[in-house]
C-alpha cells in the first residue's frame, strides 16, 4: 500500500530560491545516483554504454553522455516495446498509459502531482480553492492529466472540460464561475469571443496558464487588457514540466528537477550562455530516469537569475524547432553532419548551411563564423569537410564572428 | 492537508458479504447522521421539512422522507446555483467539476475513488497490475474519472482513450497489450470488429467492466466466445456506483454505501419485493449526504442473497426508464397523478393508464388491479378520483390481482 499527500505542501516550493551553489550541490548528490538508476534499465544500458555514474556529478560530466533524441523514440520504442526499455517499470505498474504522435508510449508515475505542474501553476498564481477549467484533452495524450494534476495538488478544483464544445464549456462557466483557465492561448481566445457572442460574462476568468502553442504579444496584450495574468508553461508528455514563467516575466525559469542544457543542434555539445540552440534535459528523479534527452526545440538560456528571486537557469523560451532536415541531390543533410564539420574544425563559431536552387539543380553553401575570414586554407579545408561529412559538394563562405544571426538555425533551406 | 492512501485494501471489501443484521446496525448507526449531515444543506433543509434526523434509523423510517426526483434537480439548481443548494461544500472544495445532460451540475469528492466503482471492478476481476483500457470520456461528464479513479485504486494502470478514435485505440492496444476494458458494450464490439480488420491482436483483453448502455444477450454470448468475462456495473454521475454484476451473474449486487429502493414510480411508496418500479437511493456519505433520489430507472428487487455470497440487496438491472409522461387532449398525465389515485384507494394493487386515440380524440382508460374487479361502486370512485386528479375524464377498468405485466408501466401511451 502506497500512501501519498495528494497536496503540495506550499514550502516545497522554497527551493526555488536556494543559491546556484547549495542547487549544484544538490545536483552532485543526486546525479549519480540517477545516471546509475537509469543503467539499470537496458536501454538506458544500451544507449549510455560504459559510465560510471559516480563520476558525473555536474553539468560538465553530464555533457560528456551520449544525447538521445527524441526523434529517434519512435523506432527505439518499437524494436523494444513498448517504451524501448528506457522505463524501470513494467507499463502495469504506471499509473497511466498514453501515446503521442510519432508514436511515443509515454506511462504517467504514481503519486501525487507526478508531472510536476504544481510549481509552474504555483508561479502563476493558482491556490487551493481556485476552480480551474482544464481544456487540455485528457485522452490518449497526457496534456490534460499534466496540467489537472498540478491544479489538484494545489488544492484547486478541477473543471475536465477538454478542447472543443464552447457552448457546453460556456454553461460550465455560467455555473461554477471558473477563476483560472488551462490551455492554449488560442482556444481562451475562441473562448472568451465566445462568451462575448453568447452574452455569457466570463470575467471570473482572471489568471491563466498557458502551453502547447505560441503565446504571441498580441494575445498577450489581449488578455491582459481583458484583467487575465496568463503566464506560459513549457512542459512535454516526456517528463512533464521543462520550465515556467513567474510573475518577473522575464524568460522561464527551469523545473527544479530538471537540469537543461542548450546544445549546438545535430550535437551534445553545449552551447555558451545566450546561444540560441536545441534544448537538452535530464531529469532527476531516480524512479524515473531521463539523461540528456534532445527534444528538437529551440531556445538559449539567459543570463543571471531572475527579478522575481528564482536562482535556477533561465530560458527565453521556445524559439522554433531544431529539426532541420534537408533534402539534398536526393541526400539527407542532417544537423548532426553540420555539428560533426564544427568538431572537426574547432576554430569555427556558428555555421549554416544555406540551400538553394541554381541552373534547375540543388545547390548549398556552408556560412561560418571564424577568426581568421581571410583563411582560404581553412576554406578549402572545411570544403573537404563538407563533401567528406555529408558527402555532397557545397561551397564555403568564412564570415566573421558574430556575422550569423543568434537563431539556432543550422540548415536554411530556401529553395 | 489531506492525506489519503490511493490505494484501497482488498479487505475493505469484506462487507460484502456480513449478515443482513450487521448491515441493518451499520445503518441504524450511520443513517441518523447522514440525514443529520444533509439538513446542514439548505436544499435538502427546504426539501425534507421538518425532519428528526435521529428517528431515521431503518428503510421503513427512511421511506416516509420526501423523495427528490432527478428530472426536477435542474430547475432546482438553477435556482440556487450550481447545486441547488444539496452540497455541503463550495464548488472549490470539491477535486472536479461536471455537467451532465439535464444540465445537472455534479462535483467529484477528494479522496480515493469518490465514485466508489472499484467495489464493482474488484468484482468483475479486476487486479493491481492489471493494464485497463478505459474508453468514456473524461470531458464535461463524469464517466471516464468514475471508473478510472476505481481502477487506480485497486492499482491497475488506466490507458485514459476516450471514446471514439478507434485506429489510435488499435495502437495503443498493441503496444501496451491491456487486460481489461471499460466502457459501453457497443463500443466494446466496434474495437474488437476493427482489430480483427486491421490484424490487431486484441485478445490480451480478458475482463470487462461495462456500463452507460443495454447490454442483450447476443452481445454477452459474443464476448463470452472471444474469451471476456464482462460484466454490468450500474453507476450514474450523481452518486457513482449504485450496483454491479458478481460471479454469480444473478442480477447485480446494491453497493455498500447505498440503501436501495423501488418505488411505485411518480411516489416515494416502496413497492413488494420483485414488482417492478423506480429505483430510489440513498448514498451513506456525511460528507456528501444524498437522501431518497429517484434516478427515473426502473428494476425490481431479487428474493435472498446472491449465490456468490454477497448478501446486499440484489436487483435486477436496468429494465427501462420510469419517466411516462404523456400529453392527453393538451393536458400533461404524469405518474406522480397515478400515484396520487394509487394513495387514495388502498385497496387497488397495480395500476396502469393506456392512452389511445378513438374519433380522432385522444382516449384514456385506467386498468386497475383489485380483490373485487365486480365492484361497480369502486370503479365509479376511482374515475371520479381519476378526473379529479388529472383533471380529465377516463374509463376505468378493473382487473382481478396480477393480471396486469410486472413491467413497472404506469402509463402506457399507444398513440
Amino acid at each position: 500500500m502506497v500512501s501519498t499527500d495528494i497536496f503540495v505542501d506550499r514550502r516545497s516550493f522554497d527551493d526555488e530560491t536556494r543559491s546556484v551553489e547549495e542547487r549544484s550541490e544538490a545536483v552532485a548528490k543526486n546525479l549519480p545516483a540517477v545516471v546509475a538508476a537509469a543503467l539499470r534499465a537496458e536501454g538506458w544500458r544500451a544507449h549510455l554504454g560504459d559510465v560510471a555514474p559516480e563520476r558525473i556529478r555536474d553539468r560538465a560530466r553530464l555533457a560528456t553522455l551520449k544525447v538521445l533524441r527524441k526523434s529517434e523514440l519512435p523506432s527505439l520504442q518499437k524494436a523494444r516495446p513498448p517504451f524501448g526499455g528506457f522505463k524501470l517499470e513494467a507499463p502495469g505498474q504506471f499509473a497511466r498509459l498514453f501515446s503521442s504522435p510519432g508514436p511515443i508510449f509515454e506511462g504517467e508515475a504514481e503519486g501525487a502531482d507526478p508531472w510536476r505542474t504544481a510549481r509552474a501553476l504555483n508561479a502563476a498564481g493558482f491556490r487551493r480553492g481556485d476552480i480551474v477549467l482544464n481544456t487540455f484533452s485528457y485522452h490518449l495524450t497526457p496534456g490534460g492529466f499534466i496540467l489537472d494534476a498540478g491544479a489538484r495538488a494545489l488544492g484547486c478544483a478541477v473543471i475536465p472540460a477538454g478542447p472543443g464544445n464552447t457552448q457546453a464549456q460556456l454553461e460550465l462557466i455560467a455555473a461554477y464561475r471558473p477563476s483560472a483557465y488551462t490551455g492554449t492561448p488560442d482556444f481562451l481566445k475562441i473562448l472568451l469571443d465566445a462568451a462575448v457572442a453568447a452574452g455569457v460574462d466570463a470575467s471570473c476568468i482572471v489568471k491563466a496558464a498557458l502551453s502547447g502553442a505560441a503565446f504571441p504579444p498580441s494575445l498577450q496584450a489581449e488578455f491582459k487588457g481583458r484583467g487575465i495574468a496568463a503566464f506560459q508553461t513549457y512542459a512535454t508528455a516526456d517528463l512533464g514540466l521543462i520550465a515556467y514563467e513567474s510573475e518577473a516575466r522575464a524568460g522561464m525559469v527551469v523545473d527544479e528537477d530538471i537540469i537543461l542544457e542548450v546544445v549546438r543542434p545535430g550535437s551534445g555539445d553545449p552551447l555558451p550562455d545566450g546561444e540560441v540552440g536545441e534544448i537538452v534535459v535530464t531529469l532527476l528523479d531516480e524512479r524515473h530516469p531521463l539523461i540528456r534527452l534532445a527534444l528538437g526545440d529551440l531556445t538559449a538560456i539567459m543570463p543571471g537569475p531572475s527579478p522575481c528571486g528564482r536562482t535556477h537557469t533561465r530560458i527565453k523560451g521556445w524559439m522554433g524547432r531544431a529539426d532541420q532536415t534537408a533534402k539534398v541531390k536526393g541526400m539527407f543533410v542532417r544537423p548532426e553532419q553540420i555539428a560533426e564539420i564544427a568538431r572537426l574544425h574547432p576554430s569555427l563559431g556558428r555555421l549554416r548551411l544555406v540551400v538553394t536552387r541554381a541552373n534547375d539543380q540543388d545547390a548549398m553553401t556552408l556560412f561560418a563564423e571564424t577568426e581568421t575570414p581571410n583563411d582560404e586554407g581553412l576554406a578549402d579545408k572545411v570544403g573537404a569537410s563538407l563533401a567528406a561529412v555529408a558527402r555532397i559538394k557545397g561551397e564555403v563562405r568564412l564570415l566573421a564572428s558574430g556575422e550569423l544571426a543568434n537563431d539556432g538555425k543550422v540548415i536554411d533551406d530556401r529553395r
